[in-house]
């Protein structure tokens, strides 16, 4: 039932170009789906896809546009010229199209809208680029059906005809008054199994969920997943219907924020990819590597400053790595739990202090387990007497306050709206490694 | 448009709840959707909760206890009789029956099953319980509305009719052949525009994306999101249509899947939330934190070994959390780029030499460009020559090695059916830690 991309289809697809046999081609890609093309494009160079692309009909090259990486589909359209970039985003909804007259150029933007001649089109687009890609109203496409309340059903279908070609997914019809406020829904079923007169005002469901246009994608994610919608509208201020949000753009705003979260956490500052070049993996990678050597290197002159006491009791050095290593796992672990509420908050949040409390109390027994585990251990190999208790009250301080910090960082940077991820990443490991330091060698200098 | 949980209500709700005051807690829940009322309940004990919703309509009431979190509805189940979950599993679909049913104790399951006087649901049932809850089969519920090839379009909407209370939600209708055949479907949208007396046949779709029964529920994933499906029919080997899958399911996944990913990534080994209790909260991060402290302490011993070139020269001591954190950082990186294409393959895959081999350069321009910073930062702070380019050999050599293990240590896991999530927690951190500090020490060992 699904087309499979094989390496011998991509060689005679290749050798299908070199020959420029443009009747093998178009005869390869009939009735495969545009999903499907754009995942073999990925495969090609631009000009080679460019000359696949103008075979096929105006709005399957259209759709296959629309579905590229986006990287890929910027390096893309430079290839076209501005008519041909027009008779693409005529083929585009308005929320598709705008995200594409986003990547381009300004001036070519400017240009491509200059020369669309579908009115409705263009007032949609308009519209559409006032808002930020990360908001209700970013998502949203103004395509969709609606009905006035004092419609029949036989008006209702007649409206779906008319739209039939703009609107490709109809999952229900929303409902209107005069004035364009939201008032409800109806479901395609039961207009289909609702009589020709019947009023819409007898069928409608009042208790429809909407989203305001300013409403983050986060919220957005939220609402449509605990309701289980597959479209939602979106309204202004007033409640006027003004687009929907579908689900398959939420689902590919929850891979986006599932794979920036990875990259937050593993401390890559680019959306990379496995096959991109080696210089973009590179420079994707550095920042935080540099980041933590400049940590390393902080480090190294901070223990140098207790070179005496290393002098003295050189055993000192071997914990290092202990100490440190579990001021990592702490932070980490305590500020992904913060990220987890702060992505799936609950209907009441304790107060800060409870929530505090609690920390401290998980960081108590957590710190009190490792801290005489550790301990028994060195009691058992014959370390000093000593030197064992100065570790394990460091161990046990280092739990409690990589905790602490593990548990407000995300909360403060989710506060002036940076993403709570960044928390669990290096930039905690790299807090806690010197935090970590300093209390061991305090402990040390104080005890030892 | 939304209903708001705030403090006021829960505290208005809590007294009622003391007081008994059933008509108060009927009148605030009415019109609230079943979504929200969940979402309140989370926050009530059990007794209090099942006091609630026993006085719910029983449609209502089963689909509350569906929407609750898994962990919450285990606790919950164990209040009600077998006489009173009959009721429930009757009021929800075959794919959240059986999920519930799962969720209790053996006997408990049957006694209910051998309750259902819906012999259809039952048939439903006892075939779903069959597959694993984490393949297409496990996900798939059975209601959905089928028409035969060579039926008219009224007939089809007779079948919407008949099932209307059955199938919740319409977007397809399937089409099948005399032997249960999937051939295509056909959308709600065409059967409205079209006439009664239209044939199937004549209008439906024949290129149908299905999965079958034993696939995984992330190729799932990946499948609906690839096409922007809002639904997607199951069959088994046959092609035999047995069910379909919808996408707020899949949604769900998607939401487990990332919270799995992130909990490896930190080193939490259960599902916890921020609101479980203190020893929930430990017990899921306690033995990560227990194999870090192992590994620290055998670090500790490690290094004991060389303790002789640490009295010789204590500044060896000083650069060892440089090397560690540099070792974790890389480890992490790589094993998330890998983790990032497995989760969204690419059409063809490089083969594994060429991989590897892009590791490598990435690697070697990572670690050279570290190695010469670190170098320079020495020689600025005047650190003694020798020691000065142990250090920045032995760090380029770490950036090398744990690239490696970051890349192959996920592959691994995947192939032998892990996460390979796994692999960029404190697995590879520990390990990296131990390599680091062999490589750091060996180096020192042979040239200082």
């Amino acid at each position: 039932m699904q087309f499979e991309l094989t390496n011998d289809f991509r060689e005679r697809m290749e050798q299908a170009l070199a020959e420029g046999d443009k009747d093998f081609i178009r005869g390869c890609l009939e009735g495969v789906k545009p999903a499907d093309i754009s995942a073999l494009l990925q495969e090609f160079d631009t000009p080679q896809s460019k000359y696949v692309l103008d075979l096929l009909p105006d709005e399957v090259r259209a759709e296959i546009i629309n579905d590229l990486d986006q990287d890929q589909r910027v390096k893309f359209l430079k290839n076209y010229e501005v008519s041909e970039l027009s008779v693409i985003v005529n083929h585009l909804d308005s929320d598709d199209a705008v995200d594409l007259l986003n990547e381009l150029p300004l001036q070519q933007r400017e240009e491509v809208i200059a020369r669309l001649d579908n009115e409705e089109k263009e007032a949609n687009i308009l519209d559409l680029l006032r808002y930020d890609d990360d908001v209700a109203g970013g998502l949203m496409a103004k395509e969709l059906i609606k009905a006035n309340l004092n419609w029949t059903v036989v008006q209702c279908i007649e409206e779906i005809r008319r739209q039939a070609e703009n609107v490709q997914k109809v999952y229900s019809v929303y409902v209107i008054d005069d004035h364009g406020k939201l008032l409800g829904r109806v479901s395609l079923k039961k207009i289909i199994l609702s009589n020709d007169q019947t009023k819409i005002a007898d069928i409608f469901e009042e208790d429809v969920v909407a989203v305001e246009t300013f409403m983050s994608e986060e919220e957005v994610v939220q609402i449509m997943r605990k309701y289980d919608l597959e479209a939602i509208p979106v309204v202004n201020v007033q409640g006027k219907l003004l687009g929907r949000i579908t689900i398959d753009d939420v689902v590919d705003v929850m891979t986006e924020l599932a794979e920036e979260e990875r990259n937050l956490m593993a401390g890559i500052t680019e959306d990379v990819e496995e096959d991109d070049s080696v210089w973009m993996i590179t420079r994707a990678r550095l920042p935080w590597l540099v980041v933590g050597v400049l940590g390393g290197f902080i480090s190294a002159k901070f223990i140098g400053v207790f070179e005496q006491e290393l002098l003295r009791v050189t055993a000192i050095a071997f914990f290092i790595p202990l100490i440190q290593a579990t001021g990592g796992n702490v932070g980490i672990q305590s500020s992904s739990i913060v990220v987890q509420s702060l992505a799936n908050p609950s209907a009441f949040t304790d107060s800060m202090v409870k929530r505090l409390l609690k920390v401290f109390l998980v960081a108590l027994l957590n710190g009190l387990v490792l801290a005489v585990m550790v301990y028994g251990f060195n009691l058992l190999t014959g370390a000093e007497f000593n030197l064992s208790i100065v570790v394990s009250l460091a161990l046990f301080g280092v739990v409690v306050i990589a905790s602490f910090l593990g548990t407000i960082t995300p909360l403060i940077l989710d506060r002036f709206g940076f993403n709570p991820a960044l928390a669990s990443g290096p930039f905690i490991t790299t807090t806690n490694d010197l935090l970590g330091l300093g209390i061991y060698f305090y402990t040390v200098h104080l005890l030892l």
